[in-house]
């Protein structure tokens, strides 16, 4: 990322960035989240067809709990050819790994299980020092917030990672068969996560344009990518993506068989859905969607909406149990899929295939019924101590928003919540990202975990590489207006640092401490790209006479000038000249730590001077405006 | 615009447009609230040169109270030049009115005036049509929302608009010298409203763009455009811009007059400013900024803020009072300005010179300090019935949002707030359309009364038509979801419309009903340009296998043909029949309401026959998975 550097931290080697900032701040570099994995290390060589360093191999195979077996054979159904034509496959991933991990019979390998045995993993070491960020930096937390009832830390040790993680408040996705990983956690104490949806439909895309977005998609701040391919080549697509992915991949099992039985969602079988669940679990998906809260009583429910079922999982499965006459295979099966979700850890997301698709069905009968539903699963799956996190809606207004939340706190004992959106209104179709943007960043205010992401092309079409930065620069920032919001205490470390740097015209420094540098820098640039305008004291917005952190730095300037006494004042308070350096919290601004305290009591002093002997100035001085 | 058309309705012939639909989907033309003015009327002729025509002209004239004057000679300093050079001049706008109108000594034009005075303006009749928009469509009034204690009525009558007028509650921005502007409301119990900026700077833009932004702006949705012109020719750009708007035109008068002084705040002085308001309340501006909260004793309290005083004008008042140690002329003269707004009919826009411009400085103590001074001047401009809205902020995080409504009601005696965004976090300049486009739509939903637009080039440069568009679009839908979250009673027409339409795949319509058709439809053809895809049942997101919707439409019209008894169920059901016909608020979903109940009924009696025989085949079914 241009101005900045990656930088890993303590024993684990965290892989986090730093943002230089320009010697004339007085500044250290700003520490920040890093979900680029190891495309942005310049010290690293990547090959696309070897994938990424197994990061997570031996501590997976150290606790001994695991077992190598023969990798299930790729049919070719699970690339969508069902008949004997052979064309319109992709290159399979040059290194599929011929054996793959699963638990030892009767072990369980979820990070929950191991939680629960007051077990701290190196994953959860991993996150707490990368959700810890510029903490170290602070002499003291100073929480500016409201959580609505979060357990926030001062300081997240491993200890409270575990905790976490053992109650169930939080997750962390990592696939024993996904050692490529670089662990995070999505729990309402840590940092709101984002989540960039990508994959093929039928009608657009190709592989490499899939990796593509998968790595574009993380390099501007995804968490977690889902792979939502439902077009051809869904297994090859997804092991190219999870063989070069550093951050969780999710997936929706449904889909791909789906794809098996040539699109016909009554053909679909409880045997072929666990067969799907297989493959995928050994080829390292680190979590699962599962629609098993529709249920066959919860359909009828549907038909007064304005727009229907719009979960591609659920209407495929109300389709089923309607033509069965029969309850959801995947709520009927779900313990069998629990015990498969727990020989490979692989987290539940448990799907809200009765979300409102439009406001008018926003909070209906239908999509609580089925979040009680999760509810009743989440223990079940608690159970067996396999991860959980909920999903949620969808369109829903802002004042139903917070009914969303909590209700799903109540219902769901806590577990994380994950939604789509929500988007405030149905009327801006290509600005979703932006109806979305707002209600996403509501409901991570009031506790959701984490935001799946939508981008421009939302209702329209398939998202492009464009689209999918649009989006998540659009998510991340809601994200993280939640965090600030919320009084996390690193998060307003970053608006500060960029603010000073808006503030004293270091305009690389506002730049490359912004989410998006380039394109900041570009807009900057159409109308003064002149390399002076770097350092200049105004932008084309107002031009020099009218720049008004210009006239306030000059009225600064004049009232410290003005402060008679100023040398006294130094003298009396000559810790403050020291104080100055090099610690952000005893400096109120940038580099002009100093001067402020010589302008507050310069102007203050005025003031006074003006209340003790100028108020007959004050009451209609007649003539002499120019004074 | 595109799938649209002009309708004028009631016997003052408001401007509204009609959206048409398929006929397919047997739903009437849907009414929508319309900004653009002539503009997009093809019985009316444009012409530039001659401005728009005069719509008050009569209205203003009966009332008999006004009178004509010879209109102020204009300067070469009204148009930046200073000295004997006479270049870098624009063309003057050709029909400059050689008279204005002003107030016959002792009397009072304000629309607040006559509200007062119990008289019901056409101003006032005309905004009580306008507001009501669809409403007199809807059989019965569904308040669905939280307004947080607004008075939002079920319908809108003159006597309304004249009573909330009268109390200061809402203004209608109106100067007797704009007569071609039609008439709106700002105000907590009418729709929300927005704002956009246009105006050159020293450093770029020309008058030909400017007008071009004003129409652009409105086109898109503006309800007011602010000239914020900090360059040459501010008069000349401004005349060419009112003659020419629609909408109310505002201003900050100070730029120009810092302009006249050559851009040194310490020379300006009262007969300067003075003379400025004139020269614009003659042209026809309609509100003005004025920084009167900017006082001397509030100055030292910036000292200490990361970004200081970030308003352009708060800052240029703030350098006056410390240069002169005097208090700013602006307070202190404040009754004199109000003797000038009333005889014009001008609003006060209660400038928020002390607004915060960072995270680190929202709510603090400057800020409420010039908040608490604003209703101070509220109070003294209602006692001469001058109109009044107070701005807002500026850079606040989501949990102190709130906060800023509340203090603002309470010391401004419900006077209409008027917000830039909120920002809801510093870290992504070139997405603050965004940032801001959260908080915004929150602070609308607590009960701001209009939203000053931010466009994606805030804090780097002067926005272009592209900008102006986004900005624009964006805050429509902010503005929008605010509208929904507080139960405006015709708000969810549009969205419900527009989500019939996407289910029943009306691509035409749902483009048409969107904010911004040529994007939508623009993005769906990105990947589906065919004409038959406008009727495709999928789009390229997921394919025609996939398509949720498409899925619950085939769900549904299978469970109405398993239905059994379903010409018995029509036959006793018969008004459902006729009920389905041309009646939006009894057909549940678009064209297939009555598919709807039969498909409920036929999935309820499914889910029954269920329950009752099939127990045994809910509790493992063994083999027969294929059922």
């Amino acid at each position: 990322m241009r101005g900045s550097h990656k930088v890993h931290v303590g024993p684990l080697n965290v892989a986090m960035r730093e943002i230089d900032l320009e010697p004339s701040s007085g500044e250290p570099p700003l520490r920040v989240y890093d979900t680029s994995g190891p495309y942005t290390d310049p010290a690293t060589r990547i090959d696309i067809m070897a994938g990424l360093h197994e990061l997570r191999r031996d501590w997976i195979r150290s606790r001994n709990d695991v077992e190598e077996v023969a990798q299930r054979e790729v049919r070719p159904e699970d690339n969508g050819q069902l008949g004997p034509d052979r064309s319109g496959g992709v290159q399979p991933f040059p290194n599929v790994r011929r054996t793959v991990l699963r638990a030892r019979p009767g072990m369980n390998v979820s990070q929950m299980h191991y939680a629960r045995r007051g077990i701290v993993t190196p994953e959860m070491e991993y996150v707490a020092t990368r959700e810890n960020l510029g903490r170290a930096m602070l002499n003291e937390y100073v929480r500016d917030g409201q959580d609505w009832g979060a357990s926030i830390p001062d300081y997240v040790t491993p200890e409270f990672v575990r905790d976490e993680v053992a109650r169930g408040r939080a997750i962390i996705p990592s696939n024993i068969n996904h050692p490529e990983s670089e662990p995070m956690a999505v729990g309402r104490n840590f940092l709101v996560k984002i989540n960039a949806n990508i994959g093929n439909s039928a009608v657009a895309s190709d592989v490499a344009s899939e990796v593509d977005k998968m790595v574009w998609a993380i390099r501007w701040g995804a968490d977690t990518v889902m792979d939502l391919s439902t077009g051809r080549n869904i297994h090859d697509t997804r092991e190219w993506i999870i063989r070069n992915s550093p951050v969780p991949i999710g997936t929706v099992p449904i889909y791909q068989a789906l794809e098996k039985v040539g699109g016909i969602a009554e053909d679909l079988t409880w045997e072929i859905f666990r067969d799907t669940l297989i493959e995928q679990a050994e080829q390292g998906v680190d979590y699962f969607t599962i629609h098993a809260g529709v249920r066959l009583p919860y359909i009828p429910m549907t038909a007064k909406r304005v727009t229907g079922i719009v979960s591609r999982g659920g209407s495929i499965m109300a389709k089923w149990c309607l033509a069965h006459h029969k309850e959801s295979f995947l709520y009927e099966r779900f313990d069998e899929i629990t015990e498969i979700m727990k020989a490979y850890d692989i987290a539940y997301s448990l799907g809200d295939g009765l979300r409102p698709g439009s406001i008018a069905d926003a909070n209906d009968e239908a999509q609580f019924a089925e979040l009680y539903t999760l509810g009743e699963l989440t223990k079940r799956a608690w159970e067996q101590d396999v991860q959980v996190m909920i999903e949620g809606p969808g369109h829903v207004p802002m004042h139903k928003i917070k009914e969303n939340m909590d209700k799903q706190l109540q219902a769901c004992g806590e577990a994380p919540f994950y939604t789509l959106g929500p988007l405030t209104t149905d009327i801006a179709p290509g600005y979703d990202h932006i109806t979305s943007g707002i209600g996403a960043a509501m409901i991570g205010w009031y506790g959701t975990a984490m935001l799946c992401y939508v981008t421009p092309k939302e209702h329209l079409g398939l998202p492009d590489r464009d689209d999918v930065k649009v989006g998540v620069v659009t998510y991340k920032l809601a994200a993280h207006a939640a965090d600030l919001a919320k009084g996390h205490p690193a998060a307003k470390l970053r608006d500060d640092a960029l603010s000073r740097a808006r503030f004293e015209f270091r305009w690389r420094d506002q730049f490359n401490l912004s989410l998006d540098p380039d394109t900041a820098e570009q807009y900057h640039d159409q109308t003064l790209p002149a390399e002076g305008a770097k350092t200049a004291h105004f932008c084309s917005m107002c031009g020099p006479k009218f720049c008004s952190m210009k006239i306030t730095q000059e009225v600064r300037d004049f009232a410290a000038k003005q402060n008679q006494g100023a040398e006294s004042f130094l003298a009396a308070n000559s810790s403050l000249a020291s104080a100055g350096e090099g610690d952000h919290s005893a400096k109120p601004n940038g580099g002009g730590g100093l001067a402020a305290e010589e302008a507050e009591a310069g102007m203050a002093e005025m003031s006074e001077k003006f209340r003790e002997t100028g108020s007959e100035l004050y009451m209609g001085a007649g003539g002499r405006e120019h004074d």
